[in-house]
């Protein structure tokens, strides 16, 4: 990506200079990746397989005989520092939404394998024991995390509440949930065996930042003069706009499974922005021809930190919260039931033979796949 | 506890002076589970049930049917900082030791539902990128995680990498793990249905400090004068002591199932010490005729921090990592198979009928319900 943005202006702020260091950080999970796969022997001795194309998708998958077994475990991230500061400037409290983001992380990565999530475990460590003295802030988080496994149709299993002095940082907390479902009948597995040309590609709306680019809006605020209190169109802050909850996909998911709509494969847009278009292996071009109206907020960041739209829509969602590829005969059905779900949703593009890139056509963007490595 | 404590010398270190108040955190993690036993009725919709009494339990089962699903996620806590202690001042690596330690947290609470171990995902939260620059305490991290599942069985199936500067404290790692299993066939369930007057209990060797008492052998290292490199018994310091790896009970009672042997109940020795021995909601006596030698590095904690049988064995596990509950005429055979799978073993007492205590006789200290409020 730092090849097509050299002509981002010199104090433009890009999510290098935020602090994450992908370079640093992937050979490592490269390491662990491969590790990982060597312990696939262990299921052999139980007489189970596992699904090895889930190996570096979202949610790893078991075969469990009359059902696949999906899991996955997820961190909220840096998003809670926002939080924490907006409580400390204004009173207002965003823990429940927090909640939903921590909940979001993980389902939303669930449903990317055709999955219904299950159960949903909690893991919230503390920078001590203080931090659920205020009891307001407590309730609220467990308030959010409630509606949000409602939302979901998820039974809340339990979890972990440690203290972590020293681990974490004093008066915050780490926030992680932990997702289990089934993929059930295992014809649901959108894995990507079934994408190919001729698929469509709709999107669905996201709320906002949702939980990712959330340490450029951090670095972005320090800039600003008035911070997150920075009034942003929409009557809003900069801060409140950053703090509303990721959406929750799975009621989409399963509306489709319901409506007997196959999904081939999905993306949930988190990290690397656009560029997760790329994820699968397969050697395709997709092509978008519509993209969605961008959210203030995320316009107010490419805007504040002078990022170019390959910048922008390699880092950041613009719009766009989950990518679902189906059959081009699907496509305005499934967009029409996402609506029903009261998520927008567009018919944004089809997925072609030819070279592995997305072509962003609206914004003359186009991502290769040397954009993306993340296997 | 406090009141059978009150003969404790001015100077003794107890768990609450260790910066540990569970009175703080308990109310919430309270209000917590009453909120999650509400989200049941989302399970009712696809036509699904949980096993109500996993609510509490160490781990949570849903009936999927053909067998159990049971899932979890927990935390290594505060070890990790006498890792980094102990790497800062003698260079020595106990990364992978940590890994273990992690794992066991996870599947030694997902085992007690009498759940096989699938598959386990990796939560490891750095300060920052940075602490990923270490590649030898980074690879050290990821071959002991490896090996802990080759010991359970289980599939590392992935997981999360995240570099949370300002909510991980910096040069740190918040490492946690969930972990998925299948109870199968369904009578393997060991919640304690069949938990009886007459059933012995199994008591299971523990490697020494394991995961939990750690704030308070931290709080004991800054009063020593060499602190994690002082001397113990057995040739060796306190903080390799310390450092330990939680043994992992996985392979006894998989062997146990595959010998046929039912399991009633199971309790995995961990926070609250010999005091969990109380944690079925049953009115039961648990009577202790025998109890295991103590570890080098856990009678040194005692001694040092003054603290009397009451309150080293109702905060630490004393020798005990794990107590299995089965019927009488099938606990030598229990004992027997354990020590097959290396792990040391004692037919250690019975369960009773009569008020709801645990009496330790050969030390003297009874543990009545009161002193066990986790539900």
């Amino acid at each position: 990506m730092s090849a097509a943005s050299t002509t981002l202006p010199a104090d433009a702020l890009t999510y290098d200079q935020a602090g994450v260091k992908y370079d640093q950080v992937d050979p490592i999970k490269l390491l662990a990746q491969q590790s990982a796969k060597a312990t696939v022997a262990n299921l052999a001795a139980k007489g189970l397989t596992e699904i090895a194309a889930s190996r570096g998708e979202s949610a790893y998958v078991l075969d469990i005989g009359h059902a696949y077994l999906a899991s996955i475990v997820e961190c909220l991230g840096t998003k809670i520092l926002v939080a924490d500061a907006v409580y400390r400037e204004t009173g207002k409290s965003f823990y429940a939404a927090i909640a939903q983001d921590t909940i979001a992380m993980a389902v939303n990565d669930l449903i990317t394998v055709g999955a219904t999530p299950l159960v949903v475990q909690a893991y919230w460590a503390a920078g001590g024991s203080d931090w659920f003295n205020d009891r307001k802030r407590a309730a609220d988080l467990i308030a959010g995390w409630k509606a949000a496994c409602d939302v979901c149709g998820v039974s809340w299993g339990g979890g972990e509440t440690p203290a972590l002095a020293g681990v974490v940082e004093s008066d915050t907390i780490d926030l992680g949930a932990s997702c289990v479902g089934l993929v059930q009948p295992k014809s649901r597995l959108s894995l990507g065996d079934n994408l190919a040309p001729g698929n469509a590609i709709v999107l669905l709306a996201s709320s906002g930042i949702h939980a990712n680019g959330v340490s450029l809006a951090r670095k972005l605020a320090e800039r600003l003069a008035k911070g997150y209190q920075t009034a942003i169109e929409g009557g809003t802050t900069f801060g409140d706009a950053i703090l509303a909850p990721t959406t929750l996909y799975v009621p989409v998911t399963e509306a489709l499974a319901k409506a007997g709509i196959a999904v081939n494969y999905t993306v949930n847009v988190t990290g690397h922005g656009w560029r997760k278009l790329l994820r699968h292996t397969s050697e395709f071009t997709y092509r978008i021809h519509t993209v969605p109206p961008v959210p203030p907020v995320l316009s107010f960041m490419q805007r504040e930190a002078k990022l170019d739209n390959t910048e922008a829509y390699g880092t950041l969602n613009m719009g766009a919260g989950f990518a679902l590829f189906v059959d081009a005969k699907d496509a305005e059905a499934t967009a029409h039931i996402a609506r029903q779900c009261g998520i927008e949703a567009w018919v944004a593009g089809a997925v072609e033979a030819g070279p592995k890139q997305a072509v962003i056509e609206p914004i003359s963007v186009t991502y290769s796949a040397d954009d993306l490595k993340l296997r």
